[in-house]
């Protein structure tokens, strides 16, 4: 087992605020925001302060133990009425990532269960549980990263899309995470990082965490993802996944379908790495999986399209839906799963529903 | 017959020297360069002040007149070895064009025929040369346009990418040609543009000119494809092409393969616009195209990917090879051509090579 420190904390409780790293500003500044209102880490979730599922999924625990600190001082209906309140809105936050709902739920169900029991213990068991679910976190990353690592051969080259990385997680990332277990334990790597347009989170942060961790890693465009797979450098390709359906069908950042097609299309093997906690019993298809369409000047300010006569329109999801069968494997926690293992695996979890989530 | 007029001027020879509209400023800038030099069109060529394989081929037609008019009043020898010099020079602009060795070639025939004849009498051939070339590529245009929207449905969602338009032509454009005369003649129809990372000439050339023309216009980042193909707004997709192998692999700019595979996936029909001209009897098939790669910075300059340690590279290619079997048919001057008609015509193209080329 590798132990990997990176030089660098995307999310950490000190006392009763948060500190994140704000991903905006990256790779020109690294800089720490202090937060300390609930409200704040919603805005701080919505403008990608901080972004990648798991991240989210653990600053949204924080962000009720904020609230807890906010409200531990009302009287008993006060503050659960608040925290209730607290909950539904981070809900929404971002309307993608299954972690995020998650989260909130774990939390509010701790804060359900204790109606009757002294809102100082109680604000104390939200506490405990945000840093349970930050400490799982870091725990998932590590043990997808020992799964994925088994797969990677010594001189691969391997495509990743977004960032799915330490700066998504809690821990080591989820993709990212595969590829430092792989590099750490002494495999040589080539690893290339598709642009990400229009937020530039492959160019920005993969880039920068992956150098900033001592690895070589090469940016391209999007659109030359065709160009490298036919040239024959990549070996795998490896992306996160913000949700997974029952089915196996993938939502993940805009550009993971492209890149899954084009795989396919060469066949090298496309993985997606993910909390086993990524499939949710909710979503049987990818259909079922709301996609969130985000503001046009995050793909072209107004001066970068110059709108003549009010013609120009601007379309910009942030995700997409890779179907099962265009996925070679899960790599997660609880090991690798192909798409045909998939089936008897989900079921048994669907049973469990209401232990896991 | 529809007549197009569109309200700008992308390449103009006015007296002896060359006006450009300058395509490193739109959309925010409607600016035009004054060109005295042929050296200075190689440097617009390189640096991209004119773009697009048709009007490479007629700004270099007229390069060649511009170093006519430096040269003329040299002694002959003088002249003849400074004008072969200034076609070698002028044929190493950018690599991958067909239609850039091709018009400097007929402008050479032109001088290496009149050896014995006066320069004045050459110089006034080279300039109805250049001229006829840029006269054959508006009709060109206009006849892809005919044929190519003989395919347009009324209705129909049309995908391009970068900029095979009137920008990229001295007429109406190639695959944007088409798009114009099925609007122009009454076709309700709604494009789609691809940013076209990292020169973004789908986001700034592209939307410009369709939006100066009256025209509606989409733009989506390059990882968009595979979500706006997969849900259902996409009927045909039309690009262009900067060189044509014999086989029909098709070199157009970077991200073209992308968009095939995926177009290929869903079954959405994959058309390449270009004129016949653009099939280069040289190139057996796409191993045969020598494919330019571009200055890191165009993807990302220094400060936007800070490299750490010297750890980060950039791939930049700026064209693919798309092969045969991904597209569905040809948009030519002589009409549609599908690729298993492709063998027949071709070969009359080969054994025609000296009159052809």
């Amino acid at each position: 087992m590798v132990d990997i420190e990176l030089p660098f904390k995307t999310i950490e409780l000190r006392g009763d605020h948060l500190v994140l790293l704000d991903q905006r500003q990256l790779p020109e500044k690294v800089e720490y925001v202090q937060i300390e209102k609930y409200k704040v880490v919603i805005e701080a979730i919505r403008n990608m302060t901080v972004r990648g599922a798991p991240a989210i999924g653990v600053v949204a625990g924080f962000a009720m133990f904020l609230a807890s600190v906010e409200y531990s001082n009302l009287p008993e209906d006060g503050y659960f009425r608040l925290m209730s309140k607290a909950a539904d809105e981070l809900s929404l936050a971002r309307p993608t990532a299954a972690n995020l709902r998650w989260a909130v739920q774990r939390i509010r169900k701790i804060i359900e269960g204790n109606h009757g029991i002294s809102i100082a213990k109680t604000h104390q068991m939200v506490k405990q549980e945000a840093e349970a679910i930050e400490a799982e976190d870091k725990e998932l990353c590590r043990s997808i990263g020992e799964h994925g690592a088994a797969l990677i051969n010594d001189g691969d080259g391997i495509l990743t899309h977004c960032n799915a990385g330490a700066l998504a997680t809690a821990g080591i990332g989820t993709a990212l995470g595969v590829i430092y277990t792989a590099a750490f334990s002494g495999k040589k790597i080539r690893i290339y990082s598709g642009e990400t347009r229009p937020v530039d989170q492959g160019r920005r942060l993969t880039s920068w965490e992956l150098a900033a961790s001592g690895l070589d890693v090469t940016i391209l465009c999007d659109n030359m993802i065709g160009s490298i797979i036919s040239s024959g450098k990549i070996d795998k390709v490896i992306v996160g996944a913000d949700r997974i359906a029952m089915n196996g069908d993938t939502a993940n950042k805009i550009g993971t379908l492209n890149m899954a097609l084009i795989a396919d299309h060469f066949q090298v093997p496309f993985y997606v790495a993910a909390p086993y906690s990524t499939f949710d019993p909710e979503a049987q298809s990818g259909a079922d999986i709301p996609i969130e369409f985000r503001p046009k000047d995050e793909v072209a300010s107004a001066e970068n399209y110059v709108d003549i006569h009010g013609k120009i329109d601007i379309y910009n999801p942030a995700f997409d839906v890779t179907p099962v069968n265009l996925i070679t494997a899960y790599i997660t926690d609880r090991g690798i799963l192909t798409s045909s293992e998939l089936g008897a695996v989900l079921m048994r979890k669907a049973k469990n529903l209401n232990q896991v989530h």
